[in-house]
């Protein structure tokens, strides 16, 4: 087993030396760039949807899709008008840094001020790949249940911002918003929260002004 | 790159050794034992206290809890008057037969009749090690969204079982369960399912049912 050690370490540093090269390649178009990482079914593309609308044309807007297999999402929001590129990952459980870089072609980066890179639905795995984002954000949805973060510490400890999603649902099921926040606090004192619901459309404006700031930066 | 092929075929063929070995094991006790997988908050473990219910002491039940960190659920489930043992994995995305070999001597196996592997919340990982269950049963819930097949292929295709958790909520969310089942079919012609709610008892004593069968072949 110990030969494996080295090959694993040349894997982790080639994957990061990717992503400097994709952050670069992001810095030069100048667009900021957010790694989306959640459960399957969290609701990462209704989220990107959902942004899009509360955004209302305030910022150019792409998307690269991760998944095992399929285009649906892809083809979801390709038809609401913004450029989105498919990579399907076979059975690999997360997005690589070399993946990124070969879907960037499909997209007119420089013509566009935000990218949404939505990962393989997993709560372990996609954490411990960089992609070259400037921003990492994971969403908890309300019918997840409120112990993930004892659960799943790794992925709650190293991502900037955490959207609690599905809060319309939060009156048929138990799921205390405030011991949450604790818990993932506890972990990553400086998270920021959005609690969001994509079908009543609440939170989603501090979201879009926060996405607005952050193009800004570019 | 090439030199990393065999290695994990070793991996594999070692893990493979170890759930026949666990297998025999669980044979020998006379236990049947169902690994359990699922997303992140799709309720497995919601789902085996259900099961303790509508049981109703019909089998004598144990349970392997698998997460990343943190005893939660294995406190729950002895709570409720079943021998549990906790698998922490630290960072990993799965269990493997060589964990669940380790924790076996935390069980009084001779005196069960079933025992539930959960493993940890992911659907992708699990799937490719086995762990000696003679049953993998898959769990769906209704807020993860009718598409997860499309998407995550691999789990569909490769289980015995699945349960479609949170019928409950099926008022409040697009989710088609024909359609749904017409899909995962395509992916596994003879895969069984179970439409259940934890909170409204629904199709769980037709599970109930299905597993004092599955525990008579002993």
């Amino acid at each position: 087993m110990a030969k494996t050690i080295p090959v694993i370490e040349r894997i982790m540093g080639a994957n990061d030396q990717q992503a400097l090269a994709n952050r670069a390649r992001f810095d030069q178009a100048g667009v900021k760039v957010i790694n989306v990482m959640a459960s399957p079914g969290a609701g990462k593309t209704s989220f990107i949807s959902a942004t899009l609308k509360a955004l209302d044309g305030r910022l150019r807007i792409g998307a690269i899709e991760g998944d095992l297999a399929s285009t649906v999402d892809t083809v979801k929001l390709q038809k609401e008008g913004i450029p989105a590129v498919q990579i399907n990952t076979g059975g690999g459980c997360h997005l690589d840094a070399n993946q990124v870089a070969g879907s960037l072609d499909g997209l007119p980066l420089d013509d566009l001020d935000l990218v949404f890179i939505e990962n393989v639905g997993n709560l372990v795995c996609p954490v411990g790949f960089a992609l070259g984002e400037h921003q990492r954000v994971g969403i908890s949805s309300v019918p997840e249940g409120d112990d993930k973060p004892y659960k799943y510490p790794t992925i709650f400890a190293n991502i900037d911002v955490l959207v609690i999603n599905k809060v319309d649902l939060l009156p048929y099921l138990p799921f205390d918003v405030d011991a949450f926040m604790r818990v993932v606090r506890s972990l990553n004192p400086d998270i920021r929260f959005f609690p969001v619901s994509c079908v009543t459309g609440e939170g989603l404006e501090e979201w879009a002004t926060w996405l607005v700031e952050l193009a800004g930066d570019n």
